[in-house]
C-alpha cells in the first residue's frame, strides 16, 4: 500500500481506505492551503502540468497546491498555443514530459488519455480530466466538501440534480459515494438521466438509488443537493432549453423546506443554475467546495510525491 | 493607516502620504529589483495574476517583483486561452481566485472591474488596468521616475504631449501630480484634449494648468516631457493621422533648447512617437521608467502583503 | 575566458574548449536533472523566457533547468497571446525584458533575432532558435548525447539522414561535429541536400564528408544515425512526398546490419520517420537525447549566470 509513486487516472484506482487517507490529509492541510502555515515538503521537486485543453481553475489550484508545498511547476496552459502536438503521438509527448518533472498532471480532451499516459510514463500521472472519462481529483474534493459539512460520508442523502447523462463529474461522484453506502436521489430532465452502465455499477454496490421529479421533494429529503450545468447544446431548440433550464434553477424559494444543515454544491462555473441570492444562505457550499480543491490537491501531491504530509 | 491588506483600485485609494511611502520604499528596493540583493520576505505567499486581457510588460514586471521577494505566482496570462469566463460572472471568478493566493492582480477590459473585484474578494485586489478606467501602478512608477530624476515631485513642470483624451495613463498621472502642486502643460491634437472632468478635477486642487500648441515652446519649458501614443483608429483617414502623428513626433531636433536635466518619458511600447536617436541623449528616461516598474511593484507587494519591507 | 555573462547566439560563439566545458558540466548535473540531487545555486535569480513563437519542449526544459537550480522564471509562452509586439521594435522589447531578469532566453521566427537581442541587452541572451538561423542549445544536447554514448566525440561516424537542406538542427550539428574531426555521411532526398555554404564550411575544417544513397549502407557504417523530419510542404504533391518519406523511414528492419553500439537520434517530435518498434531496440537514443536537454541547459545556466556549478 501507500500512495507514493502511484497514478491517479480514475477514482477506482484508489481503495476506500486510500480515499479516506487523502481526505484526512486534506483536512490537516487546510491551514497550509490558506497560507497560514507553510511547508517546503516538495522543495526541489517539479510538477509538469500538461493541459491540452484549458481548465483554468483546475490548473491554478494544482499550481497553488504545488507551490504552497515548496515545489515548482512547468506548465502547458493550452495546447492550441503549442506546436507540440503537431502530429506527435500522446505517448511520445508524455515520455518527453516525464523527463521534466517528478509527476505529470494531465488534462486532455480524449477519454482514456490519462490511462495511456500512465502506461508510458515512468513518473506518476494524475488525471485532471480526460474528455468524457474521469476527473478523479474533482471527485475527491466533492467528497471532502461533504465530509467537512457532515463529519462523515456514511448515511448521507445526496441528490444529484441536472444533466446526469453527460456530466462526468456526477458519474465519478455517484460511484464513489456508493462505496460509502450513501443514499442517492436522481433528478434530471427527460433524456438526460444517468447512463445505464453507471446506474448498474452503483446498484451492484447495494447503494439505495431512487428517482425524483419534483424539485421541492428533492430538496426536502436531501442532505446534499449537487447541482450541475444543463448545457444548451443538448437541446433541439432554444425554447425547449430555456424551459428545462428554468425548471431546474435553484433560487431562495427552492430552498424553502430544506433541512437546516443541507448544503448546495456545484462544480462551478455556474451559469444560471443557482441564483446569486443563494450565496448568502447557510446552504451555499460551492465556494467552500472550490477552496477545498487546494488542500485536496496538496494532500494528493504530498502523498504521491513525498509519501508523507508536511 | 498602514497599507497591509489594502486594495489598490485607483490612485485615489491612497493618500499622498501613502503614495510617498510607496515611492520611498521603491527607492530602497532598487538593489533587490536589480538582483544585487535578495529577499525571502514573501516566502510562502502566492500572488494570483488574472490578466483577462494580455499585457505582457505589466504581467512580467509583477511576476518578477513577486519572485524577487521570494513569493510565488499563479497566472492567467490571457483569458481567450481559458474556458473560465464562459458565462461565469466576474464576481464568481474573483471569489474562486481569492482562494488560490494572498492577493489578486487584475487586468480587465471593463472599467470598474477592479472595484467590483475588491468588493467581492476577501484578499487585496491590485488593479493592473481596467479598460478606460485606472492603472494606478503605472501612475506610481511614473511618479517614481520623476522623483528619482529631480529628487522631488514638488515644483516640477510636466508637459503632457499627445493623445490626452483616451490615454488613461495621463489622466491618472495628471490627477496624482496635481496633489503635489506640479505645473502642468498640455499639448494635444484637435479633438484629443484632456476630458473636461479630468481637467476640472485638477483645477480644483489649485494646480497650475495651461495649454500649448508649439512643440518647441512645450519642450523648452518642461522638466518632464511625457509623450503618449496617438492611435490611428482615432482618425477619419490615414492621411490625417500621418500628418498629426508626424507633428507630434519627438526626435533629436525637437529637443534643441530643452533644459539640460529635462527627461522624456513614455509608458511604452512606443511606435513612432519618439525617434530611436533620442535613446542616446541624456534626456531619454523611458527605459529607466520601464525598469522602475519592478521596484515600485515590489514596494506595493511588500507593503500590502507583509506590511513591511525586506 | 569563462562563460559567466556570455551570450550564446550561435554554436560558433563558443570555442571547442568552452563546448567541452559545457558537456563536462552537463554530465555532472545529470543527478540534479533527475531530481536526485537539488541545488540553490541560482536562488534569487530570474530567467526571462521570451518565446515569440511557441516551442513547448525547449521552453519546458529551460524552465525545469532553471527551477532545479533554485532560480525563477518569467515567461512569454507565445507572442500571439500578447499585445507586446504591436508595432514595437525587437530592440525596445529586449531592452524592456532585460530589466526583468538576469538573462533572456529568446525564441523568434526571424533569423538574426538573437544576435540583435544580444547587442541591445545588458544581460546575457541565449538563443533558443531563431527561424532558419541557429539553435545552439539543441546542438549542445545533440553533442552531449553522442558523447554519453561513446565517451568521446572524436572519430565518431555520424550519418545525417533526411531533409538536410531546411533543417537548421543538422546544419549547426554538422558544423560543430566538424570541429571534432567527426566523419560525416549525408543521405537526403533529391533537392533536400546540405546547402553548399554549410558543406564548404565543413570541408574547410578538413572533416571527412561523403554522400550515400543506400539506407542499408548508411546504417551499416554509422555510429550515429541522426534522423530528421521530411516536411510535406517541401514537395509538389502528396504522392511524391509519401514516396520519399516512405523510403527514408527507419524501422526495425532498417537496423539489420547496424553496429551493436549504433544509436539512432532525432530532435523530436517525430511524425513517421522512426517506427515505434525502434523504441524497444538498444539503438533508440532519442528519448535520452530529449532528457539530456535538461542537464545541458542546467550547465549553460549555471556557467552563464553563476560562473560555476552547484
Amino acid at each position: 500500500m501507500g500512495l507514493k509513486g502511484r497514478d491517479l487516472t480514475s477514482i477506482r484506482d484508489f481503495s476506500r481506505d486510500e480515499i479516506d487517507e487523502v481526505l484526512t490529509a486534506a483536512r490537516r492541510l487546510i491551514p497550509y492551503a490558506e497560507g497560514k502555515k507553510s511547508s517546503d515538503l516538495l522543495e526541489g521537486k517539479v510538477l509538469v502540468l500538461a493541459f491540452f485543453e484549458p481548465s483554468t481553475r483546475t490548473r491554478l489550484s494544482f499550481e497553488t497546491a504545488m507551490q504552497r508545498l515548496g515545489g515548482r511547476c512547468v506548465t502547458i496552459a493550452d495546447a492550441s498555443a503549442t506546436s507540440m502536438r503537431k502530429g506527435e503521438t500522446l505517448s511520445d509527448t508524455i515520455r518527453m514530459l516525464s523527463h521534466y518533472g517528478e509527476a505529470i498532471v494531465l488534462r486532455h480532451s480524449n477519454e482514456g488519455a490519462a490511462r495511456l499516459a500512465a502506461m508510458v510514463s515512468d513518473r506518476p500521472v494524475i488525471n485532471a480530466g480526460d474528455g468524457a472519462g474521469q476527473h478523479p481529483t474533482q471527485t475527491l474534493l466533492d467528497l471532502a466538501t461533504i465530509q467537512e459539512a457532515f463529519g462523515t460520508l456514511r448515511g448521507i442523502h445526496v441528490t444529484l440534480l441536472g444533466d446526469l447523462r453527460y456530466g462526468r463529474t456526477v458519474h465519478s461522484l455517484a460511484r464513489a459515494l456508493a462505496m460509502y453506502g450513501t443514499e442517492l436521489t436522481l433528478m434530471s430532465p427527460p433524456g438526460l438521466g444517468l447512463p445505464a452502465e453507471v446506474r448498474e455499477g452503483i446498484e451492484e454496490t447495494g447503494a439505495r438509488l431512487k428517482e425524483e421529479d419534483q424539485i421541492h421533494r428533492a430538496v426536502r429529503d436531501a442532505d446534499v443537493l449537487y447541482v450541475t450545468r444543463i448545457q444548451k447544446e443538448r437541446f433541439a431548440d432554444e425554447t425547449e432549453y430555456q424551459q428545462v433550464a428554468g425548471s431546474y434553477r435553484i433560487d431562495a424559494s427552492s430552498l424553502v423546506g430544506a433541512k437546516p444543515k443541507m448544503i448546495v454544491m456545484h462544480p462551478l462555473p455556474r451559469t444560471g443554475e443557482i441564483a446569486p441570492e443563494v450565496d448568502a444562505t447557510p446552504h451555499a457550499a460551492y465556494f467552500r467546495q472550490a477552496f477545498l480543491a487546494v488542500p485536496v490537491r496538496m494532500a494528493l501531491l504530498s502523498l504521491i510525491l513525498a509519501g508523507r504530509l508536511p
